[in-house]
């Protein structure tokens, strides 16, 4: 057995197993870098360097930049969104405050900036952006299709697409840095939706 | 008087000018390097090579990338996005629908896609973002302000956060590249908005 060989066989191993503490230490190392630097000085290779790492390896896990930059940010300390008080207009204004909170913390939302901005020019990267936001979508229309009957919601009402103005929402303001918000101005948009997909009369 | 201040006095006077033949090489070359190489891969560098334009020129005129290609999408032919029927569930649907078939049209979407991304990593670019924001909000904001009366929308709306809700779905379907919507769809999406902005009873 030649050494290319036995490098390709140890390589395809590794691969398909993950080996959880190089991988650890690869998501530390990217997220250092990002706070360090910013995501616009953020590189594969600086990661590679820092995680003493192989690229290849990082490229067998991570297809692009913005997969390694998706698991960096579902690593940062994610507040719990998703709240059931039993109204839905609390529990949709909580989402969405807390949400562009989260962002203006620590770097978190310029993480998810710079993910939205590899998928722009990254055919893979964008892909990979839009199988989380469908489930991000899933997760928010999950909860908005439990209060559907509660809260007098038409049965018509499609909750994914509701779900997916909310986002839309706090996606613009993360893109054009407005990420202040108050709870009434939140309050507005939910009671704008749920006012609007709630039945009459 | 010294060689350095005649310099500064010439470039304040040709900034303040700006040569209207320059300008329009420069925004042709930036419009066909966009279509023929993608903004992926679009510098100031080969829009200067391919206007004849010093980089310093290009750079007075439009202080950042993001700036250059605002006025290069400007300048793609931009169908009417606002109409006034009269009946505004009808206006906003036009506007949603046209917009997004605006985007998928040669390369529109495309282009504005890559101000969105150079804005993520750019302060002046999002500032310029935010700015073309606030007056496309504007815009949209005054046509829903007009039929406020008309169509019984509450005088507490206020008409330009409907305006970024509208948008914020339009960009989240950019970004993540699904911008295929049929006018069922958009109808539903302007519907929610607008019932939960009428007033009741």
């Amino acid at each position: 057995m030649n050494d290319n060989q036995d490098l390709t066989k140890r390589r395809t191993s590794i691969g398909a197993q993950r080996n959880p503490a190089s991988q650890e230490a690869i998501l530390q190392a990217a997220t250092e870098i990002l706070a360090e630097r910013g995501p616009g000085s953020f590189s594969i290779e600086a990661v590679a360097k820092r995680a003493k790492a192989g690229k290849p390896t990082i490229y067998r896990w991570w297809p692009n930049k913005a997969a390694l930059l998706l698991d960096a940010y579902h690593r940062q300390k994610n507040p719990n969104l998703h709240t059931d008080t039993g109204d839905l207009q609390r529990d949709l204004t909580w989402f969405l405050t807390e949400l562009l909170a989260f962002w203006r913390r620590g770097g978190c939302g310029a993480i998810f900036r710079s993910v939205i901005a590899e998928a722009q020019t990254d055919q893979a990267a964008c892909e990979a952006l839009a199988a989380y936001l469908a489930e991000r979508r899933k997760h928010l229309g999950a909860q908005i299709r439990a209060a559907q009957a509660r809260e007098n919601i038409g049965a018509e009402v499609n909750p994914e697409l509701v779900a997916e103005m909310l986002s839309g929402f706090a996606w613009i303001r993360l893109l054009t840095n407005r990420l202040e918000i108050d709870e009434e101005e939140a309050g507005k948009v939910v009671k704008t939706i749920l006012d609007g997909i709630r039945g009459r009369g």
